[in-house]
C-alpha cells in the first residue's frame, strides 16, 4: 500500500523516486499522482521521507491541483535547457534540476512512468552520464512502487468493488438481453428474422458499460462462442450467430475512465441446454474453483494454487500446461493474476518453481481456472475477482453473480 | 509511412526493430501488428529488409493473425528460461534468442514499445551485457520508427477522417442539446427547472460518443466554462451551471476503440451571445488561425507558424509565450502537434530554435490559437485537424464544422 512506500525506499536505500509522463494509462503516475488529469511532460519528485511534488504545465495546473499534491509549473525552464541543447540532453539535466529543487542532491533515484523503453533507455542512460551523483536505477519487477501496488489499502479495493458492482450490472443486462430472445431453427432472432449476433450482443454490451460510465480500455470484452471460447483470448467473432447448445465464455474487464482501477470477470453460459462434453467440463471447472477458494489462505505461495489447479484437472483427464508446456488442449493458462490499475499485475500464479509470490492482506487478485478444447468446439472459463481484506484477513468476492451454465429464454 | 521504413533502418545502419508490449495504448506495436488485438509479453522483430514476425501467446493466436503478419508462440520458452533464472534475466534471453531464429545475429538493434520505463532501462541494459554481439539503441526522438510514424498514408488519413467525420457528429449533437434547452435568468434549465450543468452535457457527450462507437481514451474531453476556459487543459467542472454570454471550450479528442487513431478538434461557444472583449479575443483568434491556414507549405519549418502567430496576437496587443515564457495569460500554448496514433505527437510546432521539425506530405497536424485570460473569466481556442495530402500536395480538413462563436437556443 502507499503506506508503505518511504519504508520499503530506506529499507533499499533510495533517495527518490522519480516519475515521469501523463496519469492515463500510466500506473506509476496515475498512482502517485491520484487520478489527476494530468498529461504527457509531467514529473513527479517523491524524495524520501518527503511530501512528492507534482510539475505540470501551467496549462493543466488545475487539474494537477485535484491530486492534492504541491504543484509547480517548471517547462519554461525545459524550454530555456532546449535553447541551447538537443531534447534529450535538455531533458535530462532538467530532470537533474528537478531533484536539486527537492533536495536530491546524490544517491539512488529509481525511475518509474509508461513511455517508449528505447526513449525510456536513453533517457535514463543520459541522466547517469551527466549527473554521476546519481545512481539510477530501472527496476524490472518487484520494484517499491510495484510491492505497494501489490497491496491494495481501503480506498482502492472499494474503487474495484464498485467497478465490479457496476459490471454485474452490465452482466445482469447482458444475460437478460440474450434470454429475452426467441430462438428459431437453433438460433436466437431478432424482431426482424434475423440472427443475433456476437457483434449485436457487443454493441448492447458497450451501451450497458455506458450507462455505468465505466470502459472497456482495450476494446478487449471477450464473448466468444463454440470453437473461439476454446481460444482464451479470443475476442469472439462479431459475425457468428448465438446458437443454442454451445459454450460462451464472456470475459469482461471493465475500468474506472481515465485510466483507473480494473475488475476482471468471466462466466460461461449455454443457451437453452449445455452438451455432456462441456457440462462435465463445467463440472471441472468448478471442482478446481472450488477447492482454490476454499485453500486461499494468507501466507500461501501462489504458484501452490496452479498446481492445487493442475492436480484436480490432471486427476479429471484434463491436459494442462504442466503435462503440455506447448498444449493448447486443456488447461492451458495460468490460474490467477492480480488486478489494480493495470489488468494483468502481480502477483503471478505462473506455476515455475522460481515465482516466490505470495498471497498477502490487501491484494485484489482473479481465480479463473478453465478448460479448452478449440478442436472439439468448446471452451469453459469462470472468474471471481478476490481482495484479501487485511482488517479481516478472509479473502472477499468484489462482485457476486450466479454460476448456473445454461440460460433459459422464452422458447427455449 | 510504414513504407519508407526499411530505407530508414538501411540509412541508420539497423540490423532489426525489437518491438515489445500489448498494441493497446503501444503506438509501435499497434503500428507494426496492425491493430491486432494482443496484449502484454508481445515481441515483434522487424529483421532489414525481412518481414516482420508477431510472437504471441498461444492463447492469443486468433487475434494476432488479424495482424496478417507471420505469427509463432514463444512463451513456453520462456517460461522454460524462467525455471533456472530469474525474470530479467531469462527475458533478456528469450529476446536474444527471438532475433537469433530471426537471423539476426549481430548488429545495431532498436528497441521500441511502451513499457515502465524503469524496467524498459533495465532490459536493455541486461539484454546488451547477455548479448555484447548487439548494440541496443534507444531512440529518444526522431527514431526510424517516429519518423514512419511522422506521415500517415492514406489508409491512415482515411482513419482519422472516418473518427473526424464521427467526431463532426457528436460536435453537432452537443450543439442540438444545448440549443434545444431554454433559459431561465440567464443559465440553461432542464425540464424540471434545474440549471444544466457541464456534467449533464459531458454525460450527453458521453452517449453520442457511444453510439458512433468512437471512445475518450484519457476520459478527457474539455468542456469549460468562463475561467475554466481560460485555463487551456482544465477538463471543465462538472457543477458549473451553463450560463448565457461566458466563453465556452469544448475540446474533443476521441480516438478509435483499443488504441486506434485520434482526432482532435475545438470550437468557442457563447450561449445567446458574446461579451464585447469574448467577441474581439475570437476576432483576434480566428485572424491567427487563417492567417495560418493560409502560410501552409509543404516543406517549411513548423515553428515559423508558431512566430507567425505570435506576430498576429502581440501585434493585437495579446501577451505570448514569446513576451513572457512563464505566462499564464495571452497565448500560452504552441500552435499545433501532429496527430496520429497518440493525441500528442511530432511534428512539433514549438517556437525554440532548436526545433527543426518541418511539414512534410502525409502530415496530420492540428492548427489551434488560442487566447487565455483566467482571471478576467474567459478563454478561447478554435482547432482544425489536417493532412497534407502526398498525392494533391494540399493540406485537406479532416473535419468540417462552422465556426460561429454564439449559438442561439429557443428563448435566447
Amino acid at each position: 500500500m502507499k503506506t508503505d512506500l518511504d519504508g520499503w525506499m530506506a529499507e533499499r536505500g533510495y533517495a527518490a523516486l522519480l516519475v515521469l509522463g501523463g496519469a492515463a494509462h500510466n500506473p506509476p503516475m496515475y498512482y502517485l499522482a491520484n487520478g489527476a488529469t494530468v498529461t504527457e511532460r509531467t514529473v513527479l519528485v517523491q524524495p524520501r521521507g518527503g511530501a512528492p511534488v507534482l510539475y505540470v504545465s501551467a496549462m493543466e495546473r488545475d487539474e494537477a491541483r485535484r491530486s492534492g499534491l504541491e504543484v509547480r509549473t517548471a517547462l519554461p525552464r525545459l524550454t530555456e535547457l532546449r535553447g541551447d541543447s538537443d531534447e534529450l540532453t535538455a531533458t535530462a539535466r532538467w530532470l537533474g534540476e528537478l531533484l536539486v529543487e527537492n533536495g536530491v542532491r546524490g544517491g539512488t533515484v529509481a525511475a518509474y512512468g509508461q513511455a517508449d523503453l528505447g526513449a525510456g533507455h536513453a533517457l535514463l542512460t543520459a541522466l547517469a552520464e551527466l549527473h554521476p551523483q546519481y545512481n539510477v536505477v530501472g527496476e524490472f519487477s518487484g520494484g517499491v512502487l510495484h510491492r505497494a501496488r501489490l497491496t491494495k489499502d481501503a480506498a482502492e479495493a472499494k474503487r474495484i468493488r464498485a467497478v465490479g458492482t457496476k459490471t454485474m450490472r452490465v452482466v445482469a443486462g447482458t444475460e437478460a438481453f440474450l434470454t429475452r430472445h426467441r430462438a428459431k431453427n437453433g438460433v436466437l432472432v431478432k424482431k426482424d428474422g434475423a440472427p443475433l449476433t456476437v457483434g449485436d450482443v457487443k454493441a448492447h454490451i458497450r451501451s450497458l458499460l455506458q450507462a455505468e460510465h465505466i470502459v472497456d480500455p482495450e476494446d478487449g470484452t471477450i464473448f466468444a462462442i463454440g470453437r473461439d471460447a476454446g481460444v482464451p483470448h479470443s475476442r469472439g467473432n462479431d459475425a457468428d450467430v448465438m446458437a443454442l447448445g454451445r459454450s460462451i465464455v464472456y470475459d469482461i474487464f471493465p475500468a474506472e475512465p481515465g485510466g483507473g482501477y480494473y475488475f476482471d470477470f468471466t462466466r460461461t453460459w449455454c443457451l437453452g441446454y449445455a452438451p455432456p462434453e462441456v457440462a462435465a467440463a463445467y463440472k471441472d471447472v468448478m471442482a478446481a474453483f472450488k477447492a482454490v477458494m476454499a485453500a486461499l489462505k494468507p501466507g500461501e505461495l501462489c504458484r501452490t494454487y496452479q498446481h492445487l489447479t493442475c492436480d484436480i484437472l490432471e486427476a479429471r483427464g484434463h491436459p494442462t500446461l504442466r503435462t503440455d508446456p506447448r498444449g493448447v488442449e486443456g488447461y492451458v493458462h495460468s490460474l490467477a493474476h492480480g488486478v489494480g490499475l493495470e489488468i494483468h499485475e502481480a502477483p503471478s500464479f505462473s506455476g515455475v518453481k522460481t515465482n516466490d509470490d505470495r498471497l498477502e492482506p490487501g491484494m485484489v487478485v482473479t481465480i479463473e481456472p478453465g478448460l479448452y478444447y478449440p478442436e472439439r468446439g468448446y471452451g469453459v472459463r469462470v472468474e471471481d475477482c478476490v481482495w484479501l481484506n487485511p482488517a479481516t484477513n478472509k479473502f472477499e468476492a468484489l462482485g457476486r453473480y450466479h454460476k448456473r451454465l445454461v440460460l433459459h429464454g422464452p422458447n427455449w
